[in-house]
């Protein structure tokens, strides 16, 4: 059986994510193509836990080596129990973030190590990389303005704007560093154009 | 100001861990030294969350590495929040197992490669080893069979018994290795003489 087609959504915050992972997911249907839905942090009942973990907010400062290690630990669980077992049975995987967000958030944002990442992505995930990452990219001011009008911040949405800054610059290094599987698509542009760059990356990888 | 003493106990189940915990509390209390009394995984807010995680049965099996990583994320927020600054205060840490557990339960126990936990312990842990390290041996039958008489079993102690055969071997490996800061207490042999062989070790880190 041919082993299915990864791909990953990535973005900071309020570029659009859930608007266009529905309408990604809507047009795999389209071309008959079985697609399981996931997400990361999180992908499986313990993957969950520990997300929540990494997003409430808790008494002590969580500190950046425990956050990468909780991030990587659901990340094990999610690859061998969700994703590799899916991808195996020709069934395609559409994530809504995988480790280029981890490159983004914790590297870039935290300011980790990319070395210490790339090892941990080594271990975890041995051979597996998306086959195509979409990257929704828009001027920071934008999504945070977008993202304050969902309610309550959770942990990261509470970082200051040098933070979220850092974490768009990092996404766009590993676009470059990647060009063959990355499409950025501007994010800052009407829905329906966003949309049309995205259903482009996608034909490209169904033909 | 004196830097303090890192002292950890180690063993399997039902060597007798929590009875010889206070004991050497008091003894270490009766020499006027300031303990700070703290158990793996735990010893933070955070940390006793991951540690729940890690012992309650989930409806899906934990992968080896995900459980790995778990336990160094747990041992991340440990270290920086609590050890390292308590040592530094001059305080001693005595904690109900650290990193020997890991190469015993996650490298003995499940057949992790020493050589990740080895590159884990480096990059969690920095210098960071104990000063002492009390391994309470005991043939596994016998630490069962208490453990047993302590009502429900967790994910762990719910093992079988060849895991617990490779977790002794494998703590008893790592005192070969770490001579100098291990001491072996033969826990099958009576309390008091057990108690006798621990102040021995204890009375040589003091003076």
């Amino acid at each position: 059986m041919t082993r299915g087609r990864f791909i990953t959504l990535e973005g900071g915050e309020g570029v659009g994510k859930s608007t266009n992972l529905q309408f990604i997911q809507d047009l795999l249907a389209q071309k008959q193509i079985d697609v399981l839905l996931t997400r990361e942090p999180g992908g499986t009942e313990l993957a969950e836990k520990i997300r929540h973990l990494l997003l409430e907010k808790h008494r002590e400062a969580i500190t950046p080596q425990a956050e990468l290690l909780l991030v990587f630990a659901a990340r094990a669980q999610h690859v061998q129990q969700v994703i590799l077992p899916a991808l195996t049975q020709g069934k395609w995987v559409l994530s809504d973030r995988f480790t280029d967000a981890t490159y983004a958030y914790q590297g870039g944002g935290r300011n980790m190590d990319n070395r210490l990442i790339g090892w941990l992505e080594e271990t975890v995930q041995g051979e597996l990389r998306p086959d195509l990452t979409l990257l929704l990219d828009a001027p920071v001011e934008i999504g945070l303005l977008r993202a304050q009008q969902r309610g309550k911040p959770d942990r990261f949405e509470s970082e200051q704007l040098d933070f979220f800054e850092r974490v768009r610059q990092a996404y766009l290094a590993r676009a470059r560093q990647n060009p063959q599987r990355y499409a950025i698509i501007d994010a800052a542009m009407p829905l329906a154009e966003v949309q049309t760059q995205i259903s482009r990356a996608i034909d490209a990888l169904v033909s």
